[in-house]
């Protein structure tokens, strides 16, 4: 509705009414313009209504939407069933040009505009979220790992001698696979025990810089969030670490967004030493159903250089839409409110602990992933932990992973040995709870109550097993 | 329904309407049950009610749509918005898991089962789109220039040493910079001109592959679907010059699934030689607005390989589920239908070029796209061929390009004369236009009429230009 | 977006490009104009997505949806379930004012603006189908039955004293039923075999004013659209004899918008002689799934009266928001295209009809409904009639009726001998099939085919029935 | 999903994550089966997905859904533009037969299964709000006022020379003109005040029974729900009286169900006396944007009466459909938290009230709907009251009402003096309030903060008019 027709329904009904209407319009049109305006995350997140008369409008801009529009390319926007076409609202139409993932696609400026927002708000969330000297960023439509991947491939263009990554271990396939993929022979560092913690081992690192000499090292390939008992790698000291001998880093940053310790780490390292790019998840960051990452540094050259090392266009535009829902639903309020969680989870998983003989292991620089020992499980039988597993599985408890002890993993001809651990040999099997976005109350307390039941389960299993008495055994 | 419940409605309403709605239901569980029993592309396409019950029993079985789920992992399905899950068919947890993209999801039951039938009835369209002997395929949540790249970065491991990709030109970027971004060098072979077309210059293959050494090439690199007056290139011929040499051949296939002569050419390319993967837009082929591509082969093995080497497993559920609201409305029909469009519009375009004292360049061997000749319109002015790529974009025809003589353009150092044209120097300049996949008679209809229009107002003005009058050049 | 965002958006992708978006939502723009200007149904019907811009626009103008509204009332459009809001557009607030249907609603200018426009375009569809002069109407949101009673409710007021209306049968309950609602006794006068057809008996309607007195008529209640072999009132000598009498007369319309001539018969009753009210079904002649009805009539301060009549305003905004994508959708063509059809479907049973021994009923004056002759079926076994039903009904053919000879109905004390016929005696049983608008060819088609079969299946089984043999009774 | 399907899914992924999912499916089905076997309202509230999953189940009963249907009668649940099939979950087929509400519609056993299944939860949901021996009630697809007309004009058909309807002034128009359009004489009969409240004079509803004659009055027609200082009426009293004189008593319970004061009236009023129906209006109750009521009562038989009584049959569904979305997501708690915001809303108007020299009405009988005094106000100028009103217009506050003295006006020839205040002369002018279902402490909050604003604005005016400094009047 132009002025010209408010103009026109003023004579239909009530001149005032329909002036109260249009000035309600009035309302959302003035949030679109500040995001237009200043390209940054609202400070109140908008509502559903805001967002779909956005996205609504922006889809009105594309070229397949066009009331006129004929088309005799190879794709033009067209879709199999009009169900996908509404579904995305009617943005169907790619973004960016064959090749150059940053260029304005001339036949979809709508979407070209909602790239561009998307980039902007997510590099707005990164600086309120503690990286506050990050100088730019972009959504890539492929996972972390693959993302990764990218970075590595664009750092050979720069370093085209170099063959080892120099990686303290972290037990996820995706991030050791990424440097397989683009070529590269990861030389994993063990981590170090301290008290529960594992933490980097920095001599074995500075160790192995002498030994492979910087100048054939790509880069070091570091991690922020990870689960307990393991923590976030020491970042400042690698960032020192790497300035001084002149190597690239690039770190992993998963799911570190949401954690304002993780991304003050970042922050750290960039100031005192040197990040060429950190890589977060789409996805776990923003509680987006999408595959996607954000590829981010404080060299907007760099970065720029990595995107345009991206051989692809049109596959950018779901990533944005998806993440546009989300990301213009965010507030600056949202950002804050994971702390408050995690305290709760914590304090139930110690009391939990305690009543079963367990304990929560002191793990105090992870910021989101929690983690409870299982000694007391594994002395009633040696396949109660794995039982554990199954039971919570069973229960609908999701993303509770228990990790026994001893097991091998061979990934790509690479042996780990305790892999999920993190570590050779970690001293004792455990559980792992984590307090990420969007996790509830609800959440925490039927968590730790099916976990006291299965507990309870168990160990009840256990006491049979062990009891010579053949009854007992039929109450299995 | 089950039914139980079904009974229990018989109670409430008629038993016999009841019996007759629960037939009704009957009809389509037999669609999913032959879905489910021969992951084959459906004889008639689903209708869209058939596709919405499926996916939404498909996210019933997710376990973030438990009813009693609690979730403390660093995901679990969660969305910032619901708007986001309800348009995802609250498919919103991931696939895979971690680094592996073809591991079945635990968490994802749903999710994992649509997966798996999306990559099985893709295979069997490959097939009944001519490729008969493919072994299998996946699809991969990267465009089709990353996943190229993911190909060539696969072969590395086998081939280590090989440093270059023996490339027939064609000019698209993303395909070329596939290349760069997997981190070898391209090793540009001209086409030569037969005729019009522009095709495969086979001896300067042959020669560049004994020049550098069949042992230093990692793999030919070939493609299929492209604009006129390129033609696909001579798989047969270079599959034999692959298996002579020992030399791997990876094939893009970008948009050529929709045709039945690229895909024939496949056919017959492994039959007679070598290819080891050839790669297809998921985007293009099927309609779906979501950016993902098809990897597929004819040696399982080697597909599985690639596969490994994706390192993330979150990113595909999107694919996924965009894809199936698009294959499952496939029928074998939809897969001969395109034929009819494209002889209409090169009957049309041939009119209309003779009308204008142009020509419709005989590019037979190309079946999608199509090129006219513009060299009277140059003839007129300079500028003339540019203006009509700019008329045609403001009169809303979309995808119709228009190729000006002479053109340069510098892609990560390598310097591509007369670029867009797939040749240093062709004849002359020319405008494409393309049958491709869910094209209509109106576009094809709209797309001459206006083309028509905007050639005749060049002349004018072109004539206008020419003339010595003051005041025709004042009515521009 | 309106001019200021579109600047804005100016500085972040190509202004040229945003220019064409901007251009673009004109378009959508424009034919908003137009119907906010003229109140027409549009030339060509809207596309889906202009639809839904528009009532996402309208949506924004209610005052549930500003922004900062706050509620203290006893409604305030808000809603149990989010679900029932966006499948509402948000349009979720009430029109009119408590007791007045056609007041402007303050808090809801959007949709009080929906409700005129729909008003609007449905009185403009009214004379398009050929009641030129027709000079008000309005939704009501009651189906045409209650619509029917409220009309002789608003009459009653007008003739306090009238007991009687005048109503030439037509088996249909709830025509029948609205009468006796509104309080008042029903003269049924039956109908006059004329060749196959059933017509009005003028000169019985005629015998009964004079006996009854016209002073102690409410109204003349007639019909047009009905199924064959009874044909549309002879609505001119009806509405003449009303004139001469001084008798109101409302007209059942109930799916003759479809049909031109029904609109014809309508347009010249009011031309000679008198219409009070005309009054159709929503539902059955746009094609929406929501009972409403369109009462309509030559006289505005009579319909005016009628609306006022109506106590209630809340009801109205579903109708409305359903109608409106109906009949933007709407086109001038859209409203021809039922005749084809018809053709087709009377060919076609013609054709089965003598195939089968039977004949098609010669039913020239009835413009939408068939009949075809059973009486040789009927030959065949006493239950074979009705046993054609049950077989249509099992094999999904909807909506043909079969008419046996003789059925009784008792109706609120009425008795209907030969009920579901419209006479006491029709001379044979038949079925009946219609081609009402949204048939397809597809449904022609079938039907054909499924009745062929049902026919000779249950001449196969009466044949067997009568004949002797044991054996072929166990073919049964 | 069926048994088969899902073991052919085993084949397919892991048989146990399967198994699982078809267990989660179970969970729905199992919430399916309760309602099927008790038709009650859930002790938990459905989530959306459960209510999606059961809406698509009853589609694909109906016949317009049938994968193979064709349909040739003159509806058969065909719709003009796919946007309302998809919005209306495709259950586009009506429910009733031609004239009889509560019949089953053979070609919608779904449609019929949700139209049953509704009135069912309503009827329990009745019972659980305090009616607790309500024998039958109904669904009407019609507006509160009209269903009251409707069972004025049930009774007509028993009372045959009735002409009267006894009815305790309330200031709501389509409650009166229900009365009208039934073509009955309302007698209206003043309230008393007593305290603030305004409640029913019993004695002079006893002088009017006995002046008319008892066989003269159709009914007495009471209301609960009122605004303030309104209070319900005497029901039990009322209905004490029409046992005594032998006169039907229908009350109109416009927005009562959510008062269990309210339904307390209703169920003693029953038990001590005489209530024939009850209606309430489905909008207003379960917060639906459907236009649409509930007939309830204690004798069934009479219930269906009326039922009977109503002319039409396709306009059901809508209601149903959109009324289903609600009450399946009712929960018992959903029905016990209004009392609580009732007191905030009370005791900070309370506050507020003092605060500006006004006082909240005491009117402890009224459950809902508060009044705050504006004798202050008035006094400082004769238009700050409506001025008020326009204030807390613009300022979006929704529903709060602003009742002037001495407004007069007519409504179908009758002429209500204090229209608007239930009383021709109550002492002071007043605002209203209500605590209506679905508000939450935010509108209270707002709410109270504008109209302070607003009191505060306009008393500064009132001063600077009635000051003489011509400085103070240019601030305005």
């Amino acid at each position: 509705m132009n002025s010209e027709n408010f103009l026109l329904s003023e004579k239909i009904v009530s001149p005032s009414y329909v002036r109260q209407g249009s000035q309600a319009r009035r309302g959302h049109e003035q949030l679109i313009r500040q995001l237009l305006e200043q390209g940054k995350c609202p400070e109140e997140g908008w509502s559903e209504s805001t967002v779909e008369l956005f996205l609504n409008e922006l889809a009105v801009m594309d070229s397949n939407n066009f009331l006129g529009n004929c088309g005799v390319g190879e794709r033009e926007g067209r879709v199999a069933s009009g169900l996908v076409a509404r579904r995305h609202y009617r943005l169907i139409h790619g973004i960016g040009r064959s090749g150059d993932i940053a260029a304005i696609q001339p036949k979809a400026a709508g979407s070209s505009l909602l790239n561009k927002l998307t980039n902007s708000v997510v590099l707005d969330i990164l600086k309120l979220s503690g990286v506050r000297s990050v100088a730019s960023c972009f959504v890539v439509p492929m996972a972390t790992g693959m993302s990764l991947a990218l970075c590595f491939l664009t750092l050979r263009h720069r370093r085209p001698k170099a063959r080892y990554i120099i990686w303290p271990r972290i037990d996820q396939k995706s991030c050791f696979k990424s440097m397989i993929t683009a070529g590269f022979e990861p030389v994993v560092v063990e981590n170090v025990l301290d008290g529960d913690e594992l933490r980097t081992d920095l001599e074995a690192v500075e160790r192995k810089v002498e030994e492979l000499g910087a100048e054939n090292i790509l880069c070091v390939h570091s991690t922020t969030s990870c689960f307990a008992p393991r923590v976030p790698d020491s970042l400042e000291e690698l960032a020192a670490m790497c300035a001084k001998h002149n190597i690239p880093h690039v770190v992993n940053n998963a799911y570190g967004v949401q954690s304002s310790k993780c991304m003050h780490l970042i922050q750290q390292g960039a100031r005192v030493g040197r990040i060429d790019a950190f890589v977060q998840s789409l996805d776990k960051n923003f509680m987006v159903p999408v595959g996607g990452a954000i590829i981010a540094g404080f060299d907007a050259a760099f970065i720029e250089e990595i995107s345009k090392m991206y051989p692809g266009g049109w596959a950018l535009l779901q990533c944005c839409l998806v993440a546009s829902t989300s990301v213009f639903v965010f507030s600056h309020e949202r950002l804050h409110d994971l702390q408050e969680i995690y305290s709760i989870l914590a304090e139930e998983l110690k009391r939990l602990a305690s009543a079963h003989g367990e304990r929560l292991l002191h793990t105090p620089h992870n910021p989101i992933s929690l983690a409870m020992s299982l000694d007391g499980l594994q002395a009633t039988s040696d396949k109660a932990v794995t039982q554990l597993g199954s039971m919570l599985f069973t229960r609908q408890v999701s993303g509770a992973r228990v990790i026994p002890l001893g097991k091998e993993q061979i990934i790509n001809g690479y042996t780990f040995r305790g892999f999920m651990s993190h570590s050779e040999s970690y001293p004792c099997p455990y559980l792992n709870a984590a307090s990420a976005i969007g996790i509830t109350r609800e959440d925490v307390a039927l968590c730790i109550k099916r976990l006291d039941k299965s507990l309870k389960a168990l160990k009840k299993e256990g006491k049979a097993a062990r009891s010579p008495s053949p009854l007992a055994s039929q109450n299995l």
